[in-house]
């Protein structure tokens, strides 16, 4: 069995050996090796085996709040149930379940959208869903938008993989990433063949994010023959959290334009701020706010359904808008993703529900907006907590979460477990990861996964299992990290 | 004005001519210049403007029956109207509006899927559905199907974009395609810097697959080097429609195994078969019937929600089956997906209720079945009907459909219009179709956008329009073809 196996292999076209190589360069750690371990755990425990020293498995590696308990916004379901079903808008027992406003929405939709969400739509997505989006964008900015320069795509993700694939030809391309970073940016660099250029984020100032380190980054990256084409920025950081204030934005726009680089804002979390003396302000209201000298700087800024308080990640809505993109690039950009078609429209119209929500006077508005201040102050009493729980352990220091859905903790990892990891050949805080998922269930991603600053050690863990749940993580962490201690003392 | 937007383009990071360079190169007809063209015509229209010679466009470029009047499978769509509304499935009037059997599907899939679809699920799609395509496989096919092979992606597409990304590592990997082929593999070959080997159908035997030229076309591609990876095939084909017999099917299993091909078998068209005397048989069955000889033959098999009567285009709901891949290489696969988390819940859910519709006995059953047979029926009809009248025109040869959603005539473009189109500089059936589409607002997508023999030219038209619409597109096609010929005799 063994020995036919071993055939089967070798006469395989596709093995790890012949697979594209930039594949298995490219490393997600968010989905890596303690997810399929949990996974494991998570059917052992449905299977009624109770050798486990837990009894559930809680997932703190990955901003999906729905999975852990967070209820969608019920205007925008009730939108989606309307239009799924063709004749419901208009069935005489439909405002016995839904509100008059969203059976509006609905019917207002689908006079603009009559093949509803079964056809294609138009390859940057329905225009109407586009209009809604730049309405909302100048609202936010004060600066007029375009429906045309808008891309809705499935979720962010796709966005910054179609911007990535269009900045990189070759291994010379070098895209500014911070450190730590969320790793779709380092697989998609590495599927896409390309060099990243990584800067530090300074845990010190709160994860501040320095001109001169962003300076040193790309003479660096020049020096070494790399033709720096982009810079990311997350803002509100992922896994970091950290706000940026507008004086560090001008900043980074004027940075962008002196070093003639696209600016590849990762928005995704605008929602999520949780400090009291921070608030989110967009790029593109920065850079326009700087005037005409700056309508060189090309912007792409990237938005999503995932996350915010919307929390619609199965969805997969998304979108870029692209601020000073020369028109043929655009055209190639739409050209690409035409070949994939389109978006899933119902990901389109959750980004037009997220964009162009309930308003006062609605019959929706007041559950809307409950259901809002309900989700995000909640996140924030959870990331006070958690954060403040993890400065309690020994060799632990953990700055605020600013925003975003994460912590991300600086753990000393003892010598002695330093050595049994590199014995292993795991990284220290994988080692860590992997040993609080054994004892306690919980499930987080090791600072590795995210990149660095060599010789320091962390782990992401979301604000995101219920109130309820955060103590339970916090007592179990706690005690696991106490005997994690002793036990490499 | 000018020169600012000059000093602009300069200074632009992404151009046409500074953007990834495989982009540029990538075509895709199927939403190329001419559908650009019928959407300004369509916005011309809808502003009131009577100048055109043609009160609306007709899109029969794309495969896309919802935007045509098809309407959705209503089981399906109660469904998921049901799943999405939180609570809804146990409302005191959901009765009223939704069927007991639609009712009892969307709660099973909220057992099994508590997040329903707001969650990110697994990187390969939740498992309970991807065990519902597997019995679908196993009553196809009368052979075992696992999960684990099974990959549920954001519409075919995706599908086949990773099989390439994984297959194509340079310039020297050769994929064998044919042609005419649809044009997601030129382009996805294209954009990972892949060399394109085509193998030509045979127009004479409708658009036949023989062994022999694909022996010649692997032959003069190791012979200019190309280390040849992997062989796509249509069935039923796009755009040409044909249905593969088994007997040729192994003859193609056969060649895979002797020259160590993947075999990507493109089966989205599984359900639309119109020939009276063909049937479709899947690869999978094909191959496995073959004995376990045929073990060492990797096939990734790929379905879609957007085809067949299905007709949901716009959920981009599809999934791969891997047939005998090595589990190395399926795990690289699946880390490349998990990249970009998962594909979008309701797309996943639609290839379960694709795979798994009602029975006989339970209530939605008869209406499925109507729905189901007058879609295959009416475009049987339409299939014929088109074919017969494209015959009828001056210079046109057109194979019948025995498939698929596509006619492909051949039309003999006059010297003369050769002459225009060349000083123009488009392909010459590029010029046929755009000057069909000024005269009677009909799209359809030249033959040069899937390739073509050297010499001769074809373009694709859908056979989607509603019934009392093809009279239309008959009518108004042949009168426009008679002017053209005579204009350029």
């Amino acid at each position: 069995m063994q020995r036919q196996f071993q055939i089967l292999r070798k006469m395989s076209v596709l093995t790890k050996q012949t697979i594209n190589p930039r594949i298995v360069e490219a490393e997600y750690a968010v989905r890596g090796a303690i997810v399929l371990r949990s996974d494991a755990y998570k059917k052992q425990l449905a299977s009624g085996d109770k050798s486990l020293p837990f009894d559930k498995i809680i997932a703190c590696n990955i901003g999906n709040p729905q999975s852990l308990g967070q209820k969608p916004i019920t205007f925008h379901r009730e939108v989606l149930s309307l239009i799924n079903m063709p004749g419901l808008v208009d069935h005489e027992d439909a405002p016995k379940i839904f509100k008059a406003d969203a059976i509006a929405r609905a019917k207002y939709y689908l006079s603009k959208i009559p093949s509803g969400t079964g056809a294609y739509g138009h390859s940057k997505g329905h225009e109407v869903l586009r209009e809604e989006v730049c309405a909302f964008l100048e609202r936010r900015d004060g600066h007029a938008a375009d429906p045309e320069t808008i891309f809705l795509t499935d979720g962010a993700s796709q966005a910054v993989q179609s911007m990535l694939l269009a900045l990189i030809r070759d291994h010379n391309d070098g895209i500014l990433v911070p450190i730590p970073q969320y790793p779709l940016y380092s697989a998609t660099i590495a599927i896409n063949g390309g060099s990243l250029c990584g800067y530090y984020l300074d845990e010190k100032s709160g994860w501040g994010m320095g001109i001169p380190e962003l300076t040193r980054s790309i003479e660096d990256a020049r020096n070494a023959g790399k033709d720096v084409r982009a810079l990311v920025v997350i803002n509100p950081g992922n896994p970091t959290g950290q706000c940026l204030s507008e004086n560090n934005m001008r900043d980074i726009v004027q940075f962008c334009k002196d070093e003639k680089l696209v600016l590849m804002a990762d928005e995704v979390y605008q929602e999520n701020v949780y400090a009291e003396d921070k608030h989110f302000v967009s790029f593109k209201k920065v850079l326009k706010d700087m005037g005409p000298d700056y309508d060189c700087v090309e912007l792409a800024s990237f938005h999503s359904t995932s996350k915010g308080f919307t929390g619609e990640c199965g969805r997969r809505g998304g979108y870029m808008e692209l601020v000073n993109f020369n028109a043929d690039a655009m055209e190639q950009l739409y050209k690409l993703v035409s070949i994939n078609l389109c978006s899933n429209i119902e990901g389109q119209l959750m980004v037009a529900l997220m964009t162009n929500p309930p308003v006062e006077g609605d019959e929706s508005y007041e559950l809307y907006i409950a259901q809002r201040d309900g989700i995000l102050s909640s996140l924030k009493r959870r990331a006070v907590k958690l954060v403040a729980a993890f400065n309690e352990l020994e060799g632990v220091s953990c700055n605020a979460a600013e925003g975003a859905m994460y912590t991300f903790p600086r753990i000393t990892v003892p010598e002695k477990a330093v050595e049994e990891a590199t014995k292993r050949g795991v990284a220290p805080d994988a080692f860590y990861a992997m040993a609080l998922l054994d004892a306690t269930g919980i499930v987080v991603v090791p600072g590795s996964g995210f990149g660095q600053e060599d010789g320091t050690f962390h782990f992401r863990s979301t604000i995101l299992p219920p109130e309820e749940a955060i103590d339970e993580v916090i007592e179990k962490t706690a005690k696991f990290h106490a005997e994690f201690m002793d036990l490499y003392r």
